[in-house]
């Protein structure tokens, strides 16, 4: 007989075994093999990380600057991949775009051989950014643009493509943070995709296609693009206090407050609000801002609900001038390396993943005439 | 504390509810809906179970009529999507292709409701068989097929296209047949990722995306492929019998026997083999029907192994002229429908999808600065 389990959604369910990363072990920590995320957020760059948990080890400089060397070397796009995403119109859920971006690439550079994972992960992490750029300047602005810079960096070869420019350091060290706090998050439910579909001994571009369908959704990805379109509405912060007490009181979802696992704290939140307050001063914004931590001050008094990794990213990503629809989108550039690495795990120890279901349905009956069906 | 569960890949959990399905209640029975999958095959067509899976009930022929109606309507296909699948090689993976289609097919016509759901799937019914068909021919024989043709079922529509002629009628029926038989099944690997996919919210398009990626993956789908690839090297049920014999001795992994779930027999291996009989008679076939027979008698012989549902269907499939390679497509027409549906009901009842997992990995450790690192 199947086990009844306890809980809905497999809550607090062991379903597998890792060694990338612990969430909330003490209530708050978050670790990416053995190191505490705000220890690599300070001292790292993105590249370290990715390398980190796809190969196993922090590098050294001289495997880091080979590994940024041959990052750098496969931003380029097929033809027939520009020609794709062309032809995707410009009000295409950005998510939507990447996913066929991915599941074209597969197409184009199918993962033959398992002994090509990391290749091609490395050349997924390499030009995500590009496939999204591309898109999203031909449908916007009509333009072919040049995916191939020669950016130190993933987030400044993303910031380059998208204003037309060299980003200045101060964007791309927020970038290289911002994608180190969201690159690895042990078995939430996109890694839980692509660790179902690698289970099948499916290839990497499936994996990663199924997995950025399921960051798509309201649920999962798409907090930091729901706080901004809140946190826009406000004009000061009083003005948000007054209209986030409507909104509780009128019982709404707010979003970027309080996580599934996270029961005090998150721990990305404060690494990423010093990030967002050092912009804010920089740009000269006096709002969006002041206005971010109202409403993490009303949260805390009124429902003990912390921020979790995506407020203050909103604001953040707003004064480095990336449209709102891309937030997610750069989750994906992310969160990429932990899907990936998640996928060679399960690869290294696998059984196919088929639960069970409790039957609720009809009891055995027979087919009836087509003639005698009401 | 997470619990542990005893079982690797969550076999014999319970990982949620479902009334779509039940598989191997009594060791060897399949039933939709509370209907004997023998019952169906035998007395429905095609789009009666795939009306019965996705509505929750078997049509009146009123009904019926209209169903087909309605998707005879859906067959053709939108430029951009003929353009894209026009720039994907002849040598990719038809599953791949197949993917990248649904996914292509989401940003232009993107479900914004879930009151969407049954309109969208119904559509995908409708033109798969256009996106794998107009591909295969477009890269195959350099003909833009006409993907909007009269026939009245969805197997018809398929064969046309693949063939460039109107189906014989017993074709038409075996493809009934074949499509009610892979309809569904429970908590599968493909279905359980459109499920935790569906689980953050997310859109059909993403849900069914993902299931594809999870069915191309050899421990899933392709054993009909499998299976044909070894058949196809006998050329008599003696040389089947050597040859397999030697298999044997060499442990050699042999496909389209056993289940993980069925512990006495498949119940769609004895429906497929009648009709591969019958093809084979229709054809005048004397080779690949004897050696199919000569197979299952030997691994039950020898391994007490029963053929499961891929086993008969890689002749009866070859003797309609279908390519081994779009065996899985066709599974993808048909598993859709229960895809679909289990996207519906998670929906209906949702809790986002997030295990836990247990740590394996090294214990709380300093980031070392970069010049320290071996």
């Amino acid at each position: 007989m199947a086990k009844q389990l306890s809980g809905a959604g497999l809550r607090g369910q062991v379903a597998g075994k890792t060694a990338l990363s612990t969430v909330g072990k003490s209530g708050s920590g978050l670790t990416y093999r053995g190191y505490d995320v705000k220890d690599l957020a300070q001292n790292c760059q993105f590249e370290e990380v990715a390398y980190l948990i796809l190969k196993g080890k922090l590098p050294n400089q001289s495997e880091l600057d080979a590994y940024k060397t041959k990052l750098r070397g496969m931003r380029g796009l097929p033809t027939a991949l520009k020609e794709v995403l062309e032809r995707i119109p410009k009000n295409a859920h950005p998510m939507d775009v990447l996913r066929t971006g991915c599941s074209m690439l597969g197409n184009l550079e199918m993962e033959t051989s398992f002994d090509q994972q990391q290749d091609v992960t490395d050349r997924m992490l390499a030009c995500f950014p590009s496939i999204i750029c591309y898109w999203y300047r031909f449908s916007h602005d009509g333009v072919r643009v040049d995916v191939e810079t020669d950016d130190d960096s993933i987030g400044g070869h993303f910031l380059h493509m998208l204003h037309g420019e060299k980003p200045r350091e101060l964007h791309e060290q927020v970038m290289h943070v911002s994608l180190i706090l969201y690159a690895e998050h042990e078995f939430n439910a996109s890694t839980f995709t692509a660790r179902v579909c690698a289970s099948t001994l499916s290839d990497m571009h499936s994996c990663v296609t199924g997995a950025i369908g399921s960051l798509r959704g309201p649920l999962h990805g798409g907090a930091n693009e729901a706080a901004m379109e809140m946190i826009e509405g406000f004009t000061s912060a009083d003005d948000a206090e007054e209209k986030m007490m409507g909104m509780l009181e009128r019982k709404e979802k707010i979003m970027g407050f309080g996580h599934a696992i996270y029961s005090e704290s998150d721990p990305r939140n404060e690494i990423i609000k010093q990030w967002s307050e050092k912009l804010a001063a920089d740009v000269g914004d006096d709002v969006l801002y002041p206005v971010s931590v109202r409403c993490e001050e009303v949260m805390w008094r009124e429902k003990k609900l912390f921020c979790n990794a995506d407020f203050f990213h909103a604001s953040a990503y707003n004064f480095m001038g990336i449209p709102t629809p891309l937030f997610t989108p750069i989750f994906v550039m992310s969160r990429l390396t932990g899907w990936a690495a998640h996928v060679m795990e399960q690869r290294a120890d696998n059984r196919i993943i088929r639960p069970s279901a409790e039957y609720t349905g009809e009891e055995l009956r027979p087919v009836p005439p087509i003639s005698e069906r009401a």
